[in-house]
């Protein structure tokens, strides 16, 4: 009989039907036994009675057993009917049950609260929680929604490298590779200058792919591997021209996920956040004169705000202003990259933003120096070698448009959009100072916290 | 003046207009000049004429400069208008200039025709010629269409780590990485493992991303840094299965390549592939009896098909059976890895696929081993410690579907689709013995050819 899915059982009430499916939950009861199941269209209960050879089968089941089952489709007694769930009108009357797979008994149960540390340990079990599965559902459609987005605003996506060779930009922080032929490369820290080259191909790029650092924090906040959601564009007068394609991709990505993750959203008790049209933005001086002012702390000479101020002007900004995003502008342009462009018109600040979210920092962006003269003399007052990146200046000699872009984690985005703890949360398979997969060492402790 | 784009400029005759664009060819006339203007949707001829402030700027613009201009949109006389070519019936009439970037002499002309080293050598500038152009934009579309295909039928897209542990599958292939706390990690030759734990969370899932292989080749064929299209699906019941939604996605692809990108496979002299709803498939032992037939050479107790061989197989498929794409099943057991199934039908020989498309094999796959004892005793077998995969074993200790996937190199697709000579063309930046961006050493040699 061929399979029908679970999502499409209300559609086949009375009929006899071959489903395939994992045991979400397994209750053992004397003569009956009753059944979650699930495949991946969603849940439905089922029940065994009156059938001694399917009960034998039946009660040697257990939560992830694996199985294909034929059954009857009965709507439930009214008094049983769940409103508002799926399948919660029907149920399977199970006929007879074939074991394609079985578990060993489960370390914990799916429901259980677990330390973080257990939650990894367990990874590949873990997933298959409702709330694991919720929020990698909501990250698929970030993912989805960003690309759609950008690809409707005339953007075209590229695959950029992720060995780099020594321009890699700021080798510190990059993880070196034993590559061919005894040389030594990177693993990329960012698609950076890939998709300034993109911009003279096809004006407005964006990439999706993994970014790598090889940094020793042990934060709730830092992953050594992350999956970043680039992008760069040409013919703008201003870093604010990038903060709107910005701003109507991230109201993109809400919209969509209220439109297909309202499930998921109930699942992880979140809430989508506050996204007007135009995100608020202020200049880094301001925002410190509004700090300063309210908490009596005096930040204004700071060349950064610390993790305490950035919460701070979130919550400004959604109590005052009815936003969960800010963008702050005008950072000193000694605490900004090479690429970064200043603004004349603000001597010492950089045409730059960051991007604000719940919180912390989710993403940086800026309008980046796009004449080649400029750009090699900044190149060598940060201590860089041009020679070192003359494919890169290639983009530059031969003509490139004024442009500017923004990168963006993509663990980040999705704590934040879930109010999750730990951008670890939000990673499937986190690499960290202690972690690949497995941990590291048995006895780890966090270098730093 | 607001922008307008090139592509909408035939919606504005008579109107003045604002553009902004590089240079694609510049032609200086004495007392007038002329161009093409290119932007992101498409190019337009300009030309000015009795304006001398105009003249004299229009003078100094060579090809890749970049410019904002005003201009006239004018209907072109009847016997300029090239038909059947986008803005064929219109030029614009500047009015005025302003350089935005400036281009040194470049070191070809964009029609230039270039061995592969000085293609590669100056990228940045070469992909900006309509054939790169087309050639990335075609591969856009392809990883496009796979998402969309992939994802109608009800798969998840996650996405999977580069960095992995010392499970990774084959150590010898893989590039080794300085990881955080003095150890050593290595680069994923190919999601394999994750995407078979991800079966047991979403039941049917895909990535798109990069992979690595350390391999010393220099042939038309290798790259060392990939985009891999992968894919896989719970509760099939053999191979046959999972080459039915591949051919599916595959049709997908070629009917969207056929809608979005007709004018880049007119570019590229390429044409599209036969395609039918069910691809032909046949046994190693029965295709290498029809090679052996055929060719009077005995092949049919090889392990494998030798390139001339999946040659003509291609060639076989595409005259006798109308399709340019052809799946070998059933290879010998031995020569795949430790997760494919042995088929109990055909003792010796894997549930497995490769499929050819066009002269060579571009993916790989099979139906997995799914029990874990199995799994367990297949990795011993082939001289794998089963305690270092302890993380990946969990998917199977815990219970997982019956399930097989493939994965597909990106580059070699595109190539194919499109004809091209080498992989290398196919890959935006592509890292291989004698190159990452710039050449390894002024003399780099091929070790094999």
């Amino acid at each position: 009989m061929t399979r029908t899915l679970i999502g499409d059982l209300g559609n086949h009430v009375g009929e006899t039907v071959a489903i395939g499916a994992v045991v979400d939950v397994a209750r053992n009861q004397g003569k009956m036994a009753f059944f979650d199941f699930r495949d991946r269209c969603g849940t439905v209960q089922g029940v065994v009675f009156g059938k001694p050879e399917v009960l034998a089968v039946a009660k040697e089941l257990g939560a992830e057993w694996v199985v294909s089952l034929t059954g009857v489709v009965n709507k439930r007694p009214e008094k049983t009917i769940k409103a508002d769930v799926l399948n919660g009108d029907i149920e399977l009357e199970i006929t007879s049950i074939t074991i394609l797979s079985k578990a060993v008994d489960l370390p914990f149960d799916a429901s259980a609260d677990l330390n973080l540390d257990t939650l990894l340990d367990y990874r590949p079990y873990t997933l298959r929680r409702a709330r694991e599965r919720a929020i990698f559902k909501v990250q698929t459609e970030i993912v989805r929604a960003y690309r759609e987005a950008l690809t409707s605003a005339g953007f075209t996506e590229f695959q950029a490298p992720k060995i780099a060779g020594d321009d890699a930009e700021g080798g510190a922080g990059a993880f070196k590779i034993d590559y061919l032929k005894d040389k030594t490369a990177y693993l990329a820290t960012s698609p950076q200058l890939y998709k300034q080259i993109m911009v003279g191909v096809y004006e407005r790029v964006f990439t999706t792919g993994s970014a790598f650092r090889a940094e020793k924090h042990a934060t709730s906040r830092h992953l050594n591997e992350i999956a970043m959601l680039d992008a760069e564009m040409g013919f703008i007068e201003s870093q604010y021209d990038v903060m709107q394609v910005f701003t109507d991709t991230l109201r993109h990505i809400t919209t969509h996920l209220e439109k297909t993750c309202a499930n998921e959203f109930k699942t992880l008790n979140a809430t989508l956040p506050l996204c007007p049209e135009a995100f608020p933005h202020m200049k880094l001086r301001e925002a410190q004169k509004l700090i300063s002012d309210a908490t009596g702390e005096d930040c204004t000479n700071e060349p950064d705000l610390d993790p305490a101020h950035e919460r701070w002007l979130c919550e400004y900004a959604k109590n005052t202003l009815n936003s969960d995003f800010i963008f702050i502008t005008h950072y000193p342009i000694t605490k900004r990259p090479f690429y970064a462009m200043e603004d004349p018109e603000n001597p010492g600040f950089a045409k730059c933003f960051d991007l604000l979210f719940r919180g912390v920092e989710i993403s940086s962006g800026n309008q980046r120096v796009h004449e080649y003269e400029t750009l090699v003399e900044k190149m060598k007052k940060k201590g860089l070698n041009p020679e070192s990146f003359s494919f890169y200046l290639q983009a530059f000699k031969y003509g490139i448009p004024p442009h500017g872009g923004w990168g963006m984690g993509l663990e980040r985005l999705t704590q934040k959009y879930l109010g999750l703890e730990n951008a670890k949360e939000a990673s499937l398979f986190p690499r960290d100072i202690n972690r690949i997969d497995t941990r590291l060492s048995v006895n780890t402790k966090p270098d730093e916290i």
